[in-house]
């Protein structure tokens, strides 16, 4: 079976695994407080372009967003996200778990408009029950979304601008970035990330990490002690290094982008052959994660060689499915998959 | 200016405040072990036709909706709810704040099914990835609902089924019981929240107490260790018999139900003069709240004399307002108020 | 049996309950936004010297105690406490359950002192792992103490300073308040009070009201957003007012203070009576809170008629008691005490 | 710069990386669904003898105790464990951010007694406000302890029986297990601790993982959804695979326990060399942790090429330090410091 699920299904990219082979016996402090994780801080901040940020390295998304928001919010605040958004859906209520609500609007497409945080926030401020309601505190939004879509810098910079206005922070989920900033026909950059958000993290495990995720803060209230939210929530790693060396390798050569580039490219030629082929998309994605309408016997067959996600019925006798490529996608997997389709 | 805009507006009826008065210097011992709420307790389960039920008193109904929420959930599940739920509208997030989520659904005028509960149960247990999700434990609902409808006893019945296939509690929050077990028309009796509920609460603060609301659980493993949760959580009153008290004498010569008929009657009498001189109605109520579309001009008017509480907007020059009735209305004020529409 | 246990046996004193009865029909909004508690926020703010505190109504301690800590901490912080502090010992987990840990010291006779405090402070922040250890954030004291004993207004003085220095809130938890103010032999007035703390509260409960706590604010980052708070963990009474009405009554002809005295002057009538008796004290309070060794015959002896608190066991034979004397204990019953014993 | 401050300054032991860097483009199903996970599992099931256990990958520790602990108490629960314990200590109120009190009582070396926790119990059930105090639920201890010391298979069985008296768990935190299993001068094994406690961990981060930890569940109330609690708390990798591999190289040949021995032999050949040498023992450690009384020039004179951890002072001119040896351990290094002191 070749797996097309999900973008982790493999280990790390050899230059990363290569980077914790050859420094395994060596020693160190613990903690993300050792040299390796201070070159990764470095480089990440010169590829943000941004020196004064804070720059943490967590295990997993679940673990990142939920110590992200826990250490922005007051009780009584929430989260505005997309009713897609992860936090809202698929991380079995970890923002209400460290006792946060999480406030879901319609998404188009996954994503959210600064217009309805807008008038989220204004709904919420002129109430004049306000204070028997959750305040909304902080936007999450995916970027790319878990729909495969991306903002456009110009929506960015809206949402910037509606968070300023409104007292709100920014927080952006890039689980996925590496396939966000590399799409063909995105306008957004990492150095905008840095400007536009209050925080946002760089995904390590979809993107080439055996795990790991990157946490950069702008905002000096969410910098705060963000340590000590580590270590409670359980997300301060013992051998802090194994993070740093991984996003130091990368951070190194270009390979995030690259490893980026390898999958959409290949997201764009499965996109191509199946739209030639006449099969019609649930979404329009320019990024890793591609959502086709399959007939339900034809995945049938598929599924004797494949393995997709099914992320919903599209009536009686088609199903969506998610394929999704990776850095990791063998070129010749891919065109097995589109011969078979 | 007289009050229409919500039931809580006046103090206690008169029997309750003077067994408090009565009382006063007597002494007792607190937290809810003295003889007047003990006699409570024995009325209420004689009320509601089972002996076996523990019967609880707290001060108000946030307070009651999270206990018994938290009583009834591990940290990995939540609790179904129509999307206008008291607890996900109203109540400052404060199921989340005991680490909950609140699985809100679409309500049919305030009201959830039991169709839908069996689909929400489905489609948790059907997905793959369900871990990744909160799992639906309880289902809350409110008699009469935020939107004055009530349950049949059909639909209670619907609800419990499928409660017991589904291995979910059904806790009902009755902040407003009286007013939707003596309106005419409804089937459903104390004796069938008692039968048909895990737990409920009926409601004093809103029926002709000072304060206070009185939880019935049937469920075995919610009544576990109930008090520690209430003394947790802040609700365990140091002079619990002021609540025993209360309900004692809202439990006497039918009062509680006899509050519930005045306001009911009052309503009714509202509605039929309204509905005469053709005013619409955002939806049909048979309870103490009504929810009336008035032009925007004729609201201002009325303003001058009497408090209202605004919905929503219906349209550009139309306003959704909610005319509240209660044990205390006074005919007169009812009459003045029909006298101005 | 004439009971001595606590300071809450009795309803509330009869000027204060008057005040209920007397508007017991009259219409207000709820929530503490009536007219009533304006007033008695405006009386307060004159009592203690301030009139920029934030003044709020609560219904009870253990509320109150986790609403202001709630509000003071971020998820990583903790509260300092005697290892006899309400909040460690007789809130169950209160604290903990909105997530902060209470980091109790050992207390000299209940209190603790500005040199603890300052170690701990030292001790967290010299600490090259403390990023693994919960950060003290907030000082706990009560006055009197869990054991009726008073601060000196030096010792809060000190305190004060340290915690200036130290960046931590200092949080004074009066639930007995006018029992301390009021004791002969005490310096410390309600005006010193709201200059040395951030938030403090004057406890109605178990003195002369049905219920009710009045937390005095004076720290900006708590002010923000407390109702919130008090909504979410359900401390928002809907008939506000009752608080208002009560507070106000008893800061009206020096009433809380007087209730104070009367409690205290019975209590030192006690005590010079037992000692006179040559009975032993286990501590010495000055305050309306007496703890007596007492031999185990006598104390079953005494137990025929009076009820009274068993503290610890004291050795083989003999019991510490606690004896309360209130606002409402009548000087007879003191007498009929004293000679029985 | 040697090392000797903690047992995780190196990264993984070579046949657990062998087996990650193998398997690494491999592709496989996520969240510990795949088959080297279940081989793992197989495999620890079989070296604790007992086929019906639950057995989870988390990533840390802290991590694995506050989900273990999450999964088994209500709100109003606590954990009693030593004053030492971890838990308690260096886990920033990790216990405490989940809503639970850690009960802590004072430990002999590390370590409770059955007695204590029976008293613990009684006290709490006997106390006639318990209602009011948290309710001990679960005993947490550590083994080998924080100070290195090990509890004896006598020591635990009473654990085991006081436990069963008191309907309460007993988790054991095994981040150092092989160093205490392979001592010499331990009777307890692995199977004792399958059948002796309700869940235990095996720790991996400090005996030969890159990280990760292993726990076995054998209680039934705690097996009950653990999955979903993993993924709220952010402990759920989404590779979990990597997970399995190590801890199927870990049990494979014995090497956890040679692991063990290893470090155990180097840190009695240590203790050993300094006895020999005239210098103290804080603590009669059996395990890889040594806790040695140095004169603080000695330390300084050390400290040029060594590096310890500060435990504390033990007198004007000493520090107590703490020494590890771990599987990684160099004979040599050893020797080199064996000199040096």
């Amino acid at each position: 079976m070749i797996m097309f699920q999900n973008d982790y299904v493999e280990g790390a990219h050899p230059a990363v695994l290569k980077k914790l082979v050859d420094t395994n016996m060596e020693q160190s402090v613990g903690y993300g407080e050792d040299p390796y994780c201070e070159k990764a801080r470095a480089r990440i901040r010169e590829a943000i372009g941004r020196e004064d940020a804070d720059v943490h390295f967590l295990v997993g998304g679940t673990q990142t967003n939920l110590t992200v928001i826990s250490a922005a919010l007051r009780p009584h605040q929430g989260a505005l996200c997309a009713e897609t958004g992860h936090i809202h859906v698929h991380e079995t209520g970890s923002v209400e778990a460290c006792g946060h609500k999480v406030l879901a609007m319609p998404g188009q497409e996954g994503k959210i408009t600064a217009k309805q945080v807008n008038k989220a926030y204004e709904s919420h401020w002129t109430d004049g029950a306000r204070e028997h309601m959750v305040q909304p505190k902080l936007v999450y939004i995916s970027h790319p979304t878990e729909l495969g879509t991306l903002y456009t810098k110009q929506e960015l910079m809206d949402l910037r601008n509606v968070c300023d206005a409104c007292g709100l922070y920014l927080f952006l989920d890039g689980a996925r970035l590496a396939y966000g900033l590399a799409a063909d026909g995105t306008d957004v950059t990492l150095h905008d990330l840095a400007v536009l958000t209050d925080a946002f993290y760089i995904g390590g495990t979809k993107v080439g990490a055996l795990f790991g995720e990157c946490v950069v803060i702008n905002h000096p209230a969410m910098k705060e002690d963000f340590r000590y939210l580590m270590k409670q929530k359980g997300g301060m790693l013992a051998k802090g290094r194994l993070l740093g060396l991984q996003f130091q390798a990368m951070f190194e050569n270009d390979l995030y982008m690259e490893m980026g580039r390898h999958a959409d490219r290949l997201a764009m030629k499965l996109k191509k052959g199946l739209l030639e082929k006449g099969y019609h998309f649930y979404i329009d994605s320019i990024t890793n994660q591609q959502f086709v309408i399959v007939e339900d016997q034809k995945l049938q067959e598929l599924e004797q060689q494949f393995v997709f996600n099914h992320e919903m019925r599209y009536d009686e006798n088609h199903m969506v499915i998610r394929i999704c490529t990776s850095w990791a996608t063998k070129e010749e997997n891919l065109e097995k998959l589109l011969a078979a389709f």
